[in-house]
């Protein structure tokens, strides 16, 4: 019996490569002859390059860049084991956690530091990204890393303006004729699972702004600086970056990969199984395993287990799903090609108890090895 | 496919036959075409007459009996469909939950109504009994039941004596010359699930005495009480009922049904699917399903899933076991016949929400379902 191991990290309990080792012990506890296909998986979001690293045997890369409030900081992207193609999830140069609670204001920080990752990919010979979005402390319409990538953004007095979403509102020149030239041989996949525009009540930063210390004054000054840039990009590049579904994403960081770097924005997990070659993968075992910490409705939006399953139902392999825990909705999954889903909770307890990573490994692992037990009883 | 549902109940959350019920409709709700075969269990204690007339489809018969304090109550057995054989918990006559609390005294509390319970079965034309032991409020060593059934316990003034353990040492003649006639004709089983000798300290008195009400001074006095009728017995009748094995179950009734009525000391479990002809029906069918409200040590220990998986293992049929919680422990189920055991748990939950009927009911609904769409499609 060959198996795929496909599952999504059980989010602030187990990452996605732990899940996967928990699911193959469980297996081997009952029969060591499965052929095992462990491929980790993500959303795009958190993990994303852990994942993606780890199921393509590639590597990691850490360079000091330039946070969010200016200081270095280290970040760590992955290059796939192709070695042409890195992935880079925004928040390692940008995010959130990089700015201590107190000085968030995304009025002053910048996405540079994305800039400079992708130049040093890009200098490692590296041509295709994969760009997880998501947990930006940001509202500068990625103009920071555009800037680190060659481009030009001038006020009226003709200087290049400064750091941050408050910055915006001062340009008057877009200069792109020094931006980094292997830019145009690179192709920019963007993880982005949410569709806003890049201003507007519904962009980035009336809806995100708040969450990266924005007060409503600022939000009110941040979305002008946006709509200022949309209209400006829009006369002198000729593109409506407004209404791309997703340029409000990451402070705008959505808007600008999409007008500037011809980027494409696709939703997070069938990026990600792209990425991974999924599709192929499945098309030679017998059952799949796949998982998130929670099985829900939202779960039935798009994420991991859902993609998952849905290559799989087209050539009517099964699919277990396993997690934390599923809810009741979670059996709109049963008609969305997930043959079964089950929580790993072995008895009631507190969501702290199954939480915690030894009490969540070991539950996974006996779970899928009770599963497991069943499988090749009922295949005899 | 052919379904065997055997399972307990989750104690404290649904019965027996309301677990059953869940099983089968989350079978259902997968495969209108599987035979559902529903035979709820029960262990020899609470729920052992329910679970037994429904299984035969029998009749409950109400009757009032003397109960543990003299009172009159209502108590209810059965008469499985057979017709000829009668089940009786004696908790029904002489039950702990029928003495309030500040009245709990086994000095003077009686087994009368369990031998009332008898004769009614009789005169209705029953001959084979299954008793289940357990829950009794009592220590007479069986005396108000042997009593009711016509055996005669005399004090020195050639009196009959009075009710309750503190009596037994009143006892100078026993005359069984006038006990029913038709006891003759009847067998009696009797689920006895500990192995405690009559007296001693490790006899009924002791063990037992306290969680029903005696006190220290009074165990002593009612352990000498049972001490005296054993040797009593043991020169009228020349028969050893202290080492009998279960002598001590029930405050002795154990060592009554022993020594009086012939009656069989069995496992409860072993009894109940013996009297169930669980072995006939397990013969025929693809899988079993079976569980109780907790899956641990304890139910190593000979519990019913343990009996039902003996049983099918013999035959090597599949059998899964799903309860409310499942400990460390259970994995040693694995060696003993269960193939898979599963907790019906959904997701982190305090015990008193899993055990909340409605909510134990979906889980074990939705559980089956999820095993049953895995099995279906495994067996394509």
């Amino acid at each position: 019996m060959k198996v795929l191991i496909a599952v999504d990290s059980f989010k602030g309990s187990l990452t996605s490569i732990e899940c996967s080792e928990a699911i193959k012990e469980g297996i081997q506890a009952v029969s060591k002859n499965a052929e095992i296909l462990s491929v980790p998986l993500a959303d795009g979001g958190e993990g994303t390059v852990e994942a993606l690293v780890h199921s393509t045997r590639g590597i990691f890369v850490e360079k000091e860049v330039t946070g969010p409030l200016g200081a270095k900081v280290h970040a760590t992207y992955g290059i796939l084991g192709t070695g042409h193609t890195a992935v880079i999830e925004v928040a390692a140069a940008c995010g959130l956690p990089l700015v201590p609670e107190g000085e968030r204001n995304p009025s002053i920080t910048t996405t540079y530091g994305v800039g400079e990752l992708i130049l040093d990919a890009i200098n490692r010979g590296c041509r295709d990204f994969v760009i997880g979005l998501g947990g930006s402390a940001t509202n500068d319409a990625g103009v920071g890393m555009l800037q680190a990538l060659g481009f030009s953004f001038q006020n009226k007095q003709q200087k290049e303006i400064g750091c941050g979403g408050g910055e915006l509102t001062k340009i008057r020149t877009i200069n792109t004729s020094r931006a980094h030239p292997a830019l145009r041989e690179c192709t920019f996949k963007v993880a982005c699972d949410v569709n806003n525009p890049l201003h507007g009540l519904n962009g980035a930063a009336y809806i995100f702004g708040p969450q990266k210390g924005a007060t409503s004054e600022m939000i009110k000054s941040l979305d002008q600086g946006l709509m200022h840039f949309a209209e400006l990009v829009s006369s002198v590049l000729i593109k409506n970056i407004q209404q791309i579904e997703g340029a409000g994403a990451a402070g705008g960081l959505g808007a600008a990969f999409a007008g500037f770097l011809n980027g494409q924005l696709l939703s997070g997990i069938d990026l990600i199984l792209n990425t991974l070659g999924m599709e192929a993968k499945i098309e030679s075992v017998n059952i799949v395993i796949t998982g998130e910490g929670k099985l829900d409705g939202q779960t039935s939006l798009g994420k991991a287990p859902l993609g998952v399953a849905r290559l799989a139902a087209k050539r009517g392999i099964p699919v277990i799903a396993l997690a934390g825990g599923v809810t009741k909705q979670a059996s709109t999954l049963n008609e969305l090609g997930i043959t079964s889903y089950f929580s790993i909770v072995n008895e009631p307890m507190s969501l702290g108890e199954a939480m915690d990573p030894k009490v969540a490994y070991d539950n996974l692992k006996m779970t899928t090895a009770q599963l497991f037990r069943l499988i090749f009883a009922m295949k005899k």
